[in-house]
C-alpha cells in the first residue's frame, strides 16, 4: 500500500543527514517520506513556552500536508506538541507522536515499561501525556540522565554509559520490563542496548514512523480515523473563514 | 495589601461593559484590576485550534504584566489556555485561570461537584484539566446545555431555564454539592442559581479573580510563589534572547 | 515486507466461508494468512470453564506455528484467552488478540470509546482485560445487546438495529468518540455502523490481524519483541523437557 | 473586609507566646484574630484516640464562635481533626484546617509535593486525609523525621538539619516541587527551608489562616459557603434539642 | 473454639428484643455473645456529628471488653464508628464493623456489589470508608431509599418494596453481583430479598458478627492480630496515664 | 458446624507429611479435611504455562468434590489458578485460593501489606490478583527473594535470613504493617518472622484453609455464596453435555 507521509521536526533546520536517513532506513518500501523542519524558533522543546512557539507551524504544515495529499503527519517531539490541534484540525489525516505511538508499543511489549528521559524538567510533562494516554498503570518509572535534547549526541559514549546506567536501574530495581527512550535525539542508541540489556527499547521517532504507516493502512482499509465527536471535532470552516483565521 | 492585577479577556475586544462592572464589584478594594483583551483571534475558544491562536498573546501580556509591575494575572477562559505555559515564562508573578480556581473552590466547599458546560465537544477538554489538577475524584458529573460560548447570553431566560434543568438533575442524579458553571460567558448566573438550589454556585471569573488576590497575598507575605522545581522551571533568558525569541 | 501469519479460530471448525473471506480482504498483500481452528471444544466461550478447555489448543498452535516458520498468531477470540501464556511459552512469535488490539487503536481514534459486548455475563470479563492492558481511563461504557455469541448472525437485520440502538447511546449519552464490536462474531456489521454514525466502529477481528501485521513489521525491522523479562518470562526448557510437558 | 476568627488550639493551654505573634504577623490587618486552647486533654494528637478527646470542644467552641459572630474557625492541627464535623454542625461558618488548606495550596504552587511529618505513625492518618480531599495525585512522597509533636522545637537546630535533610531528599530524588511541613508544630522554620531550598515551604497555620481569611471573603461577597447538601448537611435543630444533645 | 464477643449497638438501649434474637440465631454455638448499648446519646447515627457524640462511649466499652476478657467487640452501625480509634487504643482485642466486613465479604462472593443506603447523606460517609478499606473498585453503586436510621421498621412492607426496586435496579442495570444492606437497622430484610433476586444479599451485622468470630480464631491459632506498626500503633500507657485520659 | 474440605494441592504429589500436618493443626476441629494432589503436571506453578496444564485437573476436582459433597475446595497455589473458573463451573460449592484470601485478611489487620514473592517473574502475575480483587490501594510493596518455588525448603537457614532481611526493608521503608508469604511453600516462617517483627506475618495456605471455613459458615447460616449473576454465571449443563464437555 502506497504512503506519503510528512515527518515534522519542529525546530529549524537543516534535517541532519543521520537523523534523515536513520529514519528511511525504517520506513517501509511503499512509503515516501518527506521531512520539514520549521523556519524558525527554538533550538529545543525541553519548556513549555518553546512548544507554543511552534505550534501554529505544527498545525499549518499539517494543514498543507492534508491539502497536498499526504496521508499522515508525524510530529517529531516526545512531548507530542500539538497533537490533539493537529487532528483538531485537519480532516481526514492520520496524526502521529513519538511520545503516545512508543508508550501504546511498549505496553503491547511488556507488562510495564520506563521512560529515559533527559532532564528532571521534562518528568510532569511527560506524566501529563502518560495520564493523557491513559496508560499510567503501566509506568514502572521515568528516569533522567541529566543532560538537555541537544547533549545527547555531543559524547555519544558517555551518553550510552548514563543510558547503560539508567536502562539496568530501570530493569533491576524497578521492573521495567520494556524501555521507552524519551527524546527524538536519542535515536541512534537504542540498538546497542537492547542487545545488551536483552529488553525492547524502544526508539521513539522510529515508533512514531512505524505508527503513522499503520494508522494510514487502518484508514485506507478500513476508513478508521481519527474520531471527529468531542475531542476531534473540527471547528465549523465558514467561522474560521470568517474570521481569517484558515488556514492556520 | 495592595494588588494589582491583569484580567487577560482571551478573545478580541472591547469587554463588554457588563462583564466589566461584574468583574469590578466582585475585587477587592484594594485590589487595582485592569483588564485587557486581545487585539484579533477568533470570537470564542471552543476549539484547541483555537487556543493556540491565543496563546502567544498570553504570554506576552503576561510577560508585560510582570515587568509593569503586575502582582497577578488572571487568564479569563475556562479551558485555563496558557496556564502553565505563563507560570513557566514569567518569574514571580501570580497566574492564575477559572479552572484551577474553580476546581479547587468547589472541592473545599463541599464533597463533589458537577461542572455545567455549554457542548459536549468541551467534555474532554475539561476533563483533561481535572486530571491535570488531581481533583479528578471529587467530580460528580459533567453536563452539556447544548450551547456554545457566544450562545449564553443571546436568550438568557431560556439560558436560565437550561441552567436549572441541569443544575437540577446534578444535584438529585449525581449527588453533586457544589456547581461549577463552566465558561467565563455565564456570568451573571450563579446567584440567582444558588438561591434555588441552596447549594454553592460558582463563577468562575469571579473564583478566578479572588483566587488570584488570595495567592498574592501569600507571595507578599511570606515568598509562596510558583514553584520553579520542574513543571514551572523558567527556560534560561540567555538561550531566549541568543534565539530572538523574548519578550515572547 | 512478507508476513505469515496463523489465525486462531479456537472453536471446532470449520471455519465460516463468509469469515475467511473477510479476513482475507482486510489481510495486507505481502501476508499470509494461515486460519486454523481447533479440533474440538465448545462452539463459543462466553464461560472462563469453556475457554480453559481451549487454551492447550491455542498454546500448542502457537508453538508449533513458531516451529513452522510462521510470524505470528492472532487468537481469535475478544476475551483475548491464551494471549499471555502464548507470549510466555512462545520465544520471538508475535502473538495477538483482539481486545488488546481494538483498545490500543480506538484510544488513538479518539478520547473513550464504548464496547458493545454480547450479554452482561460478559462485562467483568472484558473489564479485568482493560485493566490488564491499563487504558480503563479510556472506557465510557459497555453496552450489552442481550445475544449471545452464535446470536449475532441469526436475524442479522435484528442484531443491526440493536447494534445501532447501543451505539447511539454509547455515543450521545456516555460520549464514546469511538465504538469496538466485542466479540469475533460481530464481524460484518462495522462498516454500516460507521456510515450511519459517523465515528470510528472496530471490527476486533481486523483490528488484530493489522496488529499482527505492525509487530511483526516492528520485530523484523528493529528487533522490537516480547520482552522476556518477568511477565513473559519462558520456562526453562530443561525443566519442560524433564516433565514432559513440552510440546504442549 | 472585616473578619473575626477563631484559631482553635486543640490541646490545653495556654498557647505560647512565639506561636502567637507568629500567627498575628500572619493575619491581614483587617482580620481580628482569637485564638483558643481547650481546658484539658492530651498535649499533643498523634493517636486518633487523642483526637476523639478533643472533638467535643472543637465543636463546641465552633459553634460558640458562630453563635459569638466569629466568621470562620481554624482547627490548629494537621490531621484536620473535626473539619467534616465542624462543617456539618455549624450554618454558615467557615471552618478550615490546615491539612486541606495547605494541600490545595500546594497543588497550584507546583506539580506535587511532598510533607514531611514527624513520625512514621502519622503517614497512614495523613494519606487518609489526602484521598478525603482528592489530592492523592499531587504527592511525591512522605518524610518522617523521628520526631514527636512536641519534639520539634526542643532543639531548633538539629530540628533543622533534620528537615533539610528531608527536604533536600524530597526535591531531588521524589521530584517534590513544594513542601509541606507536616504539623503544626513545625512552625517557624519554612523560611529558613525555602530560602536554601529555593522552593515553596508551607508553613500549615498559616496557609490556614489565610485560607479561612479567603473563604470569608467568598462567603460574604457571593454567599460561597459549605454545602449544605449530603455531605455537610446538618442535623434537625429539634431532635437535637429533643435529645439534649445541643448544643455540643 | 470459645469466643466471647461483644456487640455495641452505640445508640441508647435498650437492645430490642427482636434484634437481639436475630444476632444470637446469627452466632456460632461456641461463641458468647453480649449485647450492649450506650447509656445517652443519639437515637441514630446518621451525622458525623451524632458519631462524636458515641466515641468516646464504644472506645471504653471497647477497652472495659478487653479487660474483662472478650475476645472481640463488634461496632454496631454501618459508618463503623470509631473502628480505627478502637483498634489502636486495644491491645488484642478483635474489632471489627459492619462496613468492613460486608464489604470484604461482599467483593469474595461477586465481581461488584451495591450497597442500600437510608439518604443521600449517608452516600459521602459511606463512600469514604469504602477508599479506607481499598475496595472501592468494587462498587457498582450506592442506591438511596429516601428513609432514614429509624424508618426502616416503621412500615416493613413499604420498606420491603422500595428495597425490592433499589436492588432490582442495582442488578440489572448497575450489574451489581451482590448486595449489601447498608444500616444495621436494615436487618431482617435480607433473606426475602436474596430468595427473589438470587443473588447474595448482605446483613451487615450479622456480616460483622461472623467476621469478628472469624478473626477471633485467626488470632487464637496464629496470633493474627491488629498490627501495631503505624495506622493501629498504641498511644503510650505512660503518657496516658500521666495526663489522666486513660481508661477513656 | 461440620465442614467438609478439600485442598487441592495443584501438582503432583504425593503431599509432603509436613505440609500435611501443618493444615491439620491449622483446621478447626469440626472440619474434616482431604488434601488432594493432580496426578501429573510441573512440579511448580511459575509459569503461566504450567497454571494452563492443570486448570483441568482444578476443575474436575472441584466439580467432584461437589458433589461427593463437600462443602469447599481450597486451591493451593498463591496465583489463585482456576479460582473464578472453579466458581463459575460448581454451583453452590466455596470456592478459596491463597492470594485472595490473604490479601482480605491482612487489609482488615492492618493499613498496608507487602507481599514477599521468590522470584521478580512473579510480580506481574500478582499484580495482575491484586487489581482483581481490588485491593491495590493496600499494597505497600512486593519483595522478591530471588528463590524459586522450591528452592524455599531447600536451605531454611538461608530461606529465613532472606526473608527477615525483606521483611524488615517491608517494614521500615514501605511502611508495610502487615507482611504476606506470597507462596504456598513458604509455609513453616510465618511464626517465627512475626515474632521477630512483632507485626503480622501471613501464611497463605492457613489463611485459605480459615477462609473457606468462614465462607462455608456463611453460607450454611445465611446462604450467603457466589453469585450466580454475570462474572460466576455457569454454562448451562444441557449445553455442556450436547458437547460432551462436563464434567470437566
Amino acid at each position: 500500500m502506497k504512503r506519503k507521509i510528512l515527518f515534522i521536526d519542529p525546530v529549524p533546520g537543516p534535517i541532519e543527514p543521520n537523523f534523515k536517513s536513520y529514519l528511511e532506513l525504517g520506513k517501509a518500501s511503499e512509503t515516501e517520506l518527506v521531512i520539514a523542519s520549521i523556519e524558525s524558533g527554538p533550538e529545543h522543546l525541553e519548556y513549555r513556552f518553546y512548544e507554543t512557539l511552534v505550534l501554529r507551524d505544527i498545525l499549518s504544515l499539517s494543514v498543507k500536508a492534508e491539502k497536498d495529499g499526504f496521508d499522515g503527519v508525524v510530529i517529531g517531539c516526545f512531548y507530542d506538541p500539538g497533537l490533539y490541534e493537529a487532528r483538531e484540525i485537519t480532516k481526514d489525516l492520520v496524526v502521529v507522536a513519538p511520545g503516545e505511538a512508543s508508550m501504546h508499543i511498549a505496553s503491547t511489549l511488556g507488562n510495564s515499561f520506563s521512560i529515559i528521559v533527559g532532564r528532571d524538567k521534562w518528568v510532569p510533562r511527560v506524566l501529563e501525556n502518560l495520564h493523557r494516554y491513559g496508560l499510567k498503570e503501566k509506568l514502572a518509572s521515568i528516569k533522567a540522565l541529566g543532560l538537555g535534547v541537544n547533549d545527547f549526541h555531543k559524547d555519544p559514549e558517555r551518553t550510552m554509559k548514563l543510558l547503560m546506567k539508567a536502562a539496568e536501574e530501570a530493569k533491576t530495581k524497578d521492573r521495567a520490563e520494556v524501555l521507552i527512550l524519551g527524546c527524538t535525539m536519542q535515536y541512534g542508541f537504542y540498538n546497542e542496548l537492547q542487545e545488551n540489556l536483552k529488553i525492547p527499547v524502544i526508539d521513539v521517532s522510529l515508533a512514531a514512523l512505524k505508527y503513522a504507516e499503520f494508522f494510514i493502512d487502518l484508514r485506507k482499509q478500513f476508513s478508521w480515523k481519527t474520531s471527529k465527536a468531542c475531542a476531534y471535532e473540527s471547528p465549523p470552516m465558514e467561522e474560521m473563514l470568517k474570521w481569517g483565521i484558515y488556514p492556520p
